[in-house]
């Protein structure tokens, strides 16, 4: 098959934008665009918004995948002059303002890379091989899938150190993924395990949060860290601070001070790394973090008509000299601000420098704790669920999505249950073909 | 790894009866014998329930996949003496009592065989490679990707014989899934496809569906087969009846009438064949269906202790001298009738005979249209709708399924939208590698 020019969108009046990536950045400079005086284009690998804070409930039985995503054209089948075309970027080619793509090519008068991170295993191949981790919905299926099969497999296997094995959950990094997934798993342990598998006791099952930092939730206040690490250990989680991984093979975690777990699953969330566009380092790319590195406006260092936000910006500022913090809100505002500016800019106006403003952290543990900073209180326990949940399902994208999560987690909270324990697609048998779209 | 002795589920003073398979026939034989004077033990190889009769939502984008499915072992967990295993089951030995599975064998006082049914092709092996299907969760989800993936690809190619194909969906069978299927195909056509797709014209996209009798929904009154009829044709499909299918190779189908539809999507829903425990033939198993032969107390010919309910059994009676209609129902009554008889057994009572209650069939056409046939009535339209959805709602299992699905159907109903359009593992590239349980 062969592909048609510029990707089948047509020439119009208007400057063409083409946005690469429908996470938070992306999306939140599209919305922005939509009927405004550009041609927008958006190109995602998938045809779907993901909200990733709630990803790991949907590994965790909590929530189903569909509605934590969103397809994209929906997003824009409301605007006049947008596309959306479900490609693969494999690069830029700056001089002629062309993308390279599985699908053709096509040309740009803006480009904005919003194309995030992926995870960071920091050169430890055993742990790519071996671990599993969580950045699309399909990996959290898949270790869905990988977590309701050990327990099918621990009720029935005659060798007890398998049995150990698969009741072991270990999970690396305590920043929020970490806490929220170990809690997440925790709560199974307490409320579902003995309803459902009897034959298992709730004492042969084991939730270890490993943590290199003398405390979880480093990004966040003393306080926050407290007490999530109470809340954590409330519901069974073993804490183990200033613990560094240093491999997973043979089904055993080794740690820097020595520790060792056997464990069939080794859940690795502890770290993120940009997600460049496959062939295009730019000129001034940053080897460390893997960011394209860009100014006030966004723009990628060298190239006047290529921007990067998000994730995949690193941006240094007096406030943050080593970049924003690689979470949602500096993609949302950084999208926003860029899609003014880019208007502002074909109005012939002056760009306005981006300025990060800080609206807080938070993190959730188990059914109905979490912990929240704001920049003039710090607090936890049930009202800071209260506004955990509703800061989320504010977020999330889609009327649907919010009428059924918040069910969904009404339900959990009534029934002390996770609803959707279903293996849809086994995972251990398809464990070696499986990519990163799969 | 080895598995535990009689699949870790102990010796108990109670009588052990084994059901094989979690459809409509299991559950409600199950359900019926939990907490009661025997020890029970549900096999299946997924852990999930699928509601089969919604299966075509998913497909089309209309509902979300955990919605029509209920964790088995949620099912069970209420009872005390009850087991579920996760375990596809390879053979039986009768004279031993034995059942050999993929974890191991299992000894049973008494048998229940509810493995259901499985596509039939006719043995047309061109059909099978390189049609789709919908028998389970994965296929109806397979499906759904491939509908959406024809639509992003037809936006791209420059072939415009490759975009009449990927625009053109052919359905074989005007059973109610074909007409379900089709109606809601149809349905995306008219309310999504110019929203979604711009650069598609509705005029492009074709349903049509292929019938070999003379009308649509074959078992249902002349009437709900002329108003379904009706109601397919005011959504667009293109039905021809009296048209059977000869072949589908080169992406091309042929039927015996002569008519050609070139097409990338061929959906077979023209037929289902029982689907016996693979290594069991039985005394008295009938080549044609694939069904085994049972008595009227559900008895597999020729043993004591074996039972078959559902599709997979083929009770001749009186009025049903070939047999009960492949559907749920004649299942679910199967089933609970069993389990009384078997009760009845174990007091020392004799068992009665069972007899088929006929509560009628329906079909549902698009967003708000449904056919109803009752002994004495037979209607259609939007009140036949309201019906078919309190019924369907009512027999879905789990509250939390019954809302969800209750909200996601208004919602559908009021915004014309089937929100789902979620290609989460693309099909196309896997095709090749793909099983039944994938």
């Amino acid at each position: 098959m062969t592909y048609l020019y510029n990707m089948n969108i047509p020439e119009t009046d208007y400057p063409r934008v083409v946005v690469i990536g429908g996470g938070f950045g992306g999306i939140s400079c599209a919305r922005n665009l939509i009927n405004k005086k550009v041609q927008l284009v958006m190109l995602d690998k998938r045809n779907y918004h993901t909200f990733q804070p709630l990803l790991y409930q949907v590994s965790t039985s909590g929530l189903e995948p569909d509605s934590i995503a969103f397809p994209l054209r929906k997003l824009f089948n409301k605007g006049n002059n947008t596309y959306f075309r479900l490609a693969e970027v494999k690069n830029i080619n700056p001089d002629k303002k062309k993308i390279h793509t599985n699908i053709g090519e096509l040309s740009f008068d803006y480009l904005v890379i919003a194309t995030g991170s992926k995870t960071n295993f920091f050169g430890n191949e055993n742990i790519e091989k071996n671990g599993v981790w969580m950045k699309t919905v399909p990996q959290a299926l898949n270790l869905r899938s990988l977590i309701l099969e050990n327990l099918e497999q621990a009720s029935i296997t005659d060798d007890m150190d398998e049995r150990k094995r698969l009741l072991n959950f270990v999970i690396a990094g305590a920043g929020p993924t970490g806490v929220e997934l170990s809690g997440a798993i925790a709560e199974m342990r307490k409320n579902i395990l003995t309803k459902d598998y009897p034959d298992i006791d709730k004492e042969e099952m084991h939730v270890h949060l490993l943590e290199g930092m003398e405390r979880v939730l480093p990004p966040m206040s003393k306080k926050s860290s407290r007490n999530a690490q109470k809340y954590l250990e409330d519901l069974g989680v073993e804490v183990h601070l200033s613990t560094f991984v240093e491999d997973y093979k043979n089904k055993q975690v080794t740690t820097s001070d020595g520790k060792q777990f056997f464990t069939e699953t080794f859940i690795w969330s502890a770290g993120v790394t940009g997600a460049p566009v496959e062939g295009f380092v730019g000129k001034s790319y940053m080897e460390k973090g893997n960011r394209y590195r860009v100014n006030r406006f966004n723009q990628v260092g060298g190239y006047e008509s290529i921007y990067a936000i998000g994730d995949i910006a690193l941006m240094k500022t007096d406030d943050y000299p080593n970049g924003h913090p690689m979470v949602a809100q500096p993609a949302i505002q950084q999208g926003k601000h860029l899609a003014k500016n880019l208007l502002r800019s074909l109005d012939g106006e002056a760009m306005q420098a981006f300025k990060y403003y800080d609206k807080g952290t938070m993190a959730t543990i188990g059914r109905n704790r979490a912990v929240v900073d704001l920049k003039s209180i710090k607090f936890g326990g049930v009202l800071a669920w209260y506004v955990w949940m509703f800061v989320h399902l504010w977020f999330l994208i889609g009327f649907k999505n919010r009428i059924v999560t918040f069910f969904n987690w009404v339900y959990n909270y009534v029934n002390y249950d996770r609803a959707q324990r279903l293996i849809i697609r086994p995972f251990k048998k398809k464990r070696t073909q499986l990519s990163d779209v799969d």
